[in-house]
C-alpha cells in the first residue's frame, strides 16, 4: 500500500529534510516513526529536499507499507511516536503510481521578513528579521517580473547541475501584515535556494540598494551578477505542494 | 542614575521572571548582563513576575547604576552580551522614583489559541493548541462580563494572598484571524494566573462546554467554581505596561 503523508515541522532543530550520517533529519525521523510501529524499514520519498532550520507547513512525502494500519489513521499513528518538531497532518492511500517528488505538479513557498529595529527574541526562529525599513512599493514592483515562465539560470546556487534551470512561476506576490512582509511564490518547481536567492535580492530592493528590475535583469541576462545575498533558512515555509 | 528597560523574551527557555537558586531565570540573566558591561552587582526590578515559559512583548524594568553608559545606550550595550531568547527594545533614564512594579498604572496582556485538529510543531511553544471547534460568539459574549471594577477573587490561584482582589478591566476583547483566536485584556493590575483561569474558563465556553455567564457569575458569586481550568503558560503575553 502506498501512502501519502502531509507533515508540518518546525525545522529549528533539524538538519534538513534528507536523512545523512550524524545529524537528525526529518526523512529519517519519519523512517525510525514508520519502524517503531511496524517495524519496517521504509523509505520516506518527500516531494524535495529542505535545507536545516528550513520550516514546512504542507511537505509532502510517500512511503510503501504492508502494514494493517488503515491509510487515514497513520496521521494520528505517526504522531504518537514522533517527536514535538514533526507532526503529521494527513494520511491517505494513494495509486501505486504517486511519487511525492515526481508527481508533484506545483510548490508554494512562503518567506516571512520582519522588521524591527531591536533584535526579536520571540520570532527569531521563524522570521528573517531586518533593522532597516523596506520600500514596499519597489519589492512589489520587482515581484512581478518573476511571474511566467523564463531562464532562471541567474537564481540558482552555483555547483548544483540541473537538466533544465526553465521554470514556470505561477504566482509571486509580497504582502504586508504589520511588522511581517510575506513573500509567497508558486511555481512548477524550484531551483536549489531559489526562494532564498529571490528573497536576498528583494530585501536589497526594498533597502533601495538595488534596482527594481533586478529580477527582469538576472533573467534576461542569465547571470546570477546582483543576486549574491542569499535570506537565511529560517524564514523560509514549504506551504504547500500539488499533485 | 535610574535606567528603565523595555524587554522582549522567548520564554520558553527560562523558568520565569524571577531568580532562584538553579534554573535559569530572566532577571539573573539581565543582572549578569549587567555585571558583565560594568562589574556592578545590581537589582533588576520587573513589573511583575512572568512564570515559566511566559513570553513578554513589552516587560518593564528598572535598575540603578552609576556606569557611565548613556541611558539611550543601554539597550544596544546590554543585547551586545544578552542570549538570543532575550533582548532589549529600549532604554532610557527615569526620575529615581520610578520603580518598574510599583510606578505601573496597568498592564496588557495577550493570550494566543490556536485552533487545529492535528497537532503544529511551528507554533507549539507560542499558542495554546486546541483541537475541537470554538465557538466565537459565546466566547466575545462571555468576555464582555470582565470590563469593569469587580472583585476577581474567584479568578486567583489559590494559595496567594493579596490584600485586596478588586481590580479595574480597562478592556478586554477576542478577535479570530484564521485559525488563531487572539484574547487582549488590559487592567491596573492583575491577581496571580488571572489571564490564564480566564482564557481556561474562555476556551470551556468556547466548546460549550461551560455557559457564557461564567464570568458573570464568578464575579457575583466570588466563587471560583467553574474557574477551575488554568490556560497552559505558553500561550500568554505580557504585551505593555503603562506607567
Amino acid at each position: 500500500m502506498n501512502i501519502k503523508l502531509i507533515i508540518e515541522y518546525d525545522g529549528t532543530n533539524f538538519n534538513g529534510w534528507q536523512m545523512q550520517l550524524g545529524p537528525r533529519s526529518i526523512q529519517e525521523t519519519l523512517q525510525e516513526a514508520v519502524y517503531k510501529l511496524t517495524k519496517e524499514i521504509v523509505t520516506v520519498h518527500g516531494s524535495g529536499r529542505t535545507d536545516a532550520q528550513v520550516h514546512a507547513l504542507g511537505q509532502v512525502a510517500n512511503f510503501q507499507t504492508e502494514a494493517n494500519i488503515p491509510p487515514t489513521k497513520w496521521a494520528h499513528a505517526l504522531n504518537s511516536v514522533l517527536p514535538v518538531d514533526v507532526k503529521i497532518k494527513k494520511s491517505e492511500e494513494v495509486s501505486d503510481t504517486f511519487h511525492a517528488r515526481f508527481s508533484a505538479k506545483s510548490k508554494t513557498y512562503n518567506y516571512l521578513i520582519y522588521l524591527d529595529p531591536m533584535p526579536s527574541p520571540i520570532y527569531r526562529n521563524k522570521v528573517w528579521q531586518v533593522y532597516a525599513p523596506l520600500n514596499m512599493d519597489l519589492m512589489a514592483a520587482a515581484v512581478q517580473s518573476l511571474q511566467g515562465t523564463h531562464d532562471f539560470q541567474a537564481f540558482c546556487a552555483t555547483g548544483r547541475t540541473v537538466k533544465s534551470t526553465v521554470r514556470t512561476v505561477y504566482d509571486a506576490r509580497i504582502e504586508k501584515r504589520e511588522s511581517i512582509y510575506s513573500f509567497t511564490i508558486t511555481a512548477d518547481g524550484f531551483l536549489y535556494n531559489m526562494v532564498r536567492i529571490i528573497v536576498g535580492a528583494l530585501v536589497a530592493v526594498g533597502h533601495e540598494k538595488l534596482p527594481a528590475n533586478v529580477f527582469q535583469k538576472a533573467i534576461a541576462t542569465g547571470d546570477r551578477g546582483e543576486l549574491d545575498i542569499t535570506a537565511p533558512p529560517h524564514g523560509l515555509y514549504l506551504v504547500e505542494v500539488c499533485y
